[in-house]
């Protein structure tokens, strides 16, 4: 299926950002990207843009884009874009659109999840000849503009009026539509009464009950019309970040709000995830080498720029996720360097406990410790399976015992300068936790 | 689709083994059993055994292995099994067959792997009223006695002829058909004829060009029947165990040809798989004890006990394998276990090292023996999921290194009174290999 969107306007309220709205970078990445994106994500392989306002740079942008998520993107330009309603946008990619059975349209500046993309693409086809909307019955959404935004009156499934200011009123128009042909012939219906604007062929269409509703209650998206918009879109992708499953009380209380902060910051700039990872890795290097030195001081320091390790450690996960730049040898370069710095870590604490005095008791704890962490990291992707299929149904993983806990106690140990009874509470919690995952995972009928 | 098994038959030539030959155990398991767990692994979901000699235990044990499998087992008597041939028991379980468009028939005595019985269910369905049969073209096939053996000679995948001393030939009855309730019909006319046994009615078939071939060459099998042929099936059983990917030249050269030898002896056992990982563990253990206890006696007796660890270690996957006992759960539970003695073994050496002066550098070599080790583990996964896709179509994965390598370092160290020096040289091993890991896991294209 294919999917228009909508980029010829200038949005003149946000000018002072960009020249082009389009273009106007959320998070360090470009709107109509985020818009082709998540459309992608949900499973759309080809895309048709109508440009207006910096049509050239839009193109070029769009060019580029294309070859980097190889997917083909076509562009139609809309000549009248200056003095026009968006609904003539829409019939100038006519051309490219009249054959399909039906196409997905959305705008530029139409922020939303691939997950409601993918409930449009699942919810029954439009009526003969007209619309489906994604509607959002959740009148008190936060990032909803009141005054500004298209309101949407439903009978059932059946859009039954639409328009801005409209009272009564029980929705708010996402922009997202699956749309059949018989939309351009709405368009120009709607335009020979005077009204060229899309919400006012989606009118017409309401009139000949050919405009139907998908409930998006519940599900992310977002206009982004003026600075205020942006603020709170920015806002609303950072929080996003914060549902990740397995995120322990150390990650969830303390690290993640402040890796996100750290994050919003680092957006902007070219880094990548790999890079962030390497970093962390460093920092860990350094505190285990403060660590080996002797003396409070250094292991205190030692301590916090572990925990600042930690933090940091979030990031990449966190930009990977805001900027599309997941990967799966990400995900595990990250965790490999985890492992190394977690042993480096172990191994500076029990250093600087054998040379304080106590080298059998330091050598015993230490690789104790260490053995138990890693025991911990290795058997986390049978147990993690394993509760997914006994929590199936459930929101989510429970929280288990990982990396954010271990770092926060050698941080402790180290500023409450205890390194051996924190290599000991270490290799305990570690082992224990593993002995009991083994006793988890073992089969519950006698094996044949 | 069913599955007919003929398990009438007295088996007089291996009488002294056994009161039953379908319940002769070979390796730890009946045959009978074996026959039926190697179609149910593919794809058969519903069996029906003709029982005749010893009736009652047959029929038990069928009953506990039904409950045991969580699968159907029906029995048909042919009460005349002393006296008649083959052919009289098919005709036993007529009126639980006739009902079926084709079924799969087999002997109790006949072993083969699934794959061969993977293969005559995606060939050709049979021809119209016939029977297809299984065919080793490999006239040297090491495993088939010659003389006793039912021959075939075909024309393209037709059967000609067939019957024991047939000259001219070009084949090997497997013992395995997929067959047409048209088969019966063909008993009768072969009885009426004189000839009471399955060659007989698949002789009349191939006159009539209703008995197809399909080519078993390369594949598993052999029958058994007499003492040398039992010791043939034995020793094949076994030898399949070597073709194990991934074991390192270690395990090749050294651990698998002991392991095997120890296998055949514990298969008669009760013994299971994870009481072997556990007492494999058990002997790591002690030799890191004796490890710590400091003196070379002591270092040497643990290094050898080590090495007999190793080689134990093979045990439990061969015994799984030999005795359908393997699980999900058996191979992640030795694999924690591995990780646990791995850790011991370098820390009972550590500890030594340390003991023997030199404080320093055995800490320092020993942690990153340590880690080193994890890693190499932590990474296999990966590692071995990239290499299996990129020598896809290559016949297997290409030898790692891995733990049968670190153990016999760890022994050599040992023996040879070396403790620090081997802990030198694991720790540059494993960690130079988990950086070469991370280098060829690296994405080869620049991400977007």
């Amino acid at each position: 299926m294919k999917c228009l969107i909508l980029a010829a306007g200038k949005g003149s309220r946000l000018r002072q950002r960009a020249d082009s709205k389009p273009l106007l970078k959320l998070l360090g990445v470009p709107l109509i990207e985020r818009v082709i994106r998540n459309a992608a994500e949900a499973g759309i392989r080809e895309f048709v843009v109508v440009t207006g306002h910096q049509e050239p740079q839009v193109r070029e942008f769009l060019t580029g884009l294309a070859r980097r998520l190889a997917l083909p993107i076509h562009t139609a330009h809309n000549p009248e874009w200056q003095n026009s309603e968006n609904g003539r946008s829409i019939l100038a990619a006519r051309h490219l659109l009249r054959q399909e059975d039906s196409f997905l349209l959305t705008m530029a500046d139409h922020l939303m999840e691939p997950a409601l993309i993918g409930r449009v693409l699942d919810a029954a086809p439009p009526p003969a000849g007209g619309v489906l909307l994604a509607v959002d019955g959740e009148i008190a959404n936060p990032l909803v503009d009141r005054e500004d935004v298209t309101r949407v009156h439903r009978d059932d499934d059946r859009i039954t009026a639409i328009g801005k200011g409209l009272e009564p009123f029980d929705g708010y128009d996402t922009g997202l539509f699956l749309c059949t042909p018989g939309l351009f012939g709405a368009l120009e219906r709607s335009a020979e009464r005077g009204d060229s604007s899309l919400s006012g062929a989606v009118a017409r269409l309401a009139e000949e009950s050919r405009a139907g509703a998908v409930a998006a209650d519940g599900l992310f998206w977002c206009d982004v019309d003026d600075e205020a918009a942006l603020g709170r879109a920015e806002e609303a992708l950072l929080q996003r970040l914060r549902g990740k499953q397995h995120d322990g009380p150390v990650s969830r209380l303390l690290n993640r709000p402040l890796s996100i902060r750290i994050s919003r910051w680092l957006a902007g700039s070219p880094v990548t995830p790999n890079q962030i990872s390497l970093f962390s890795f460093a920092l860990s290097l350094l505190a285990a080498c403060l660590f080996t030195l002797g003396g409070y001081a250094a292991l205190a320091l030692g301590g916090v720029l572990a925990q600042l390790a930690s933090i940091v450690d979030g990031c990449d996960g966190e930009i990977a996720r805001l900027k599309y730049q997941g990967s799966d040898f990400g995900g595990w370069f990250d965790a490999v360097l985890d492992r190394y710095a977690d042993a480096l870590l172990l191994f500076g604490l029990t250093w600087h406990a054998w040379r304080e005095g106590g080298a059998e008791p330091a050598l015993l704890l230490g690789f104790a410790a260490i053995t138990g962490s890693f025991m911990l990291s290795y058997t986390a992707d049978k147990y993690d399976g394993l509760m997914r299929r006994l929590e199936s149904g459930k929101r989510g993983v429970s929280w288990r015992m990982g990396r954010d806990l271990r770092v926060f106690l050698i941080m402790l140990g180290a500023v409450l300068h205890l390194p051996l009874l924190i290599l000991g509470v270490i290799a305990l919690l570690m082992n224990l936790e593993t002995l009991r995952r083994i006793w988890i995972c073992r089969p519950r009928t006698t094996a044949p």
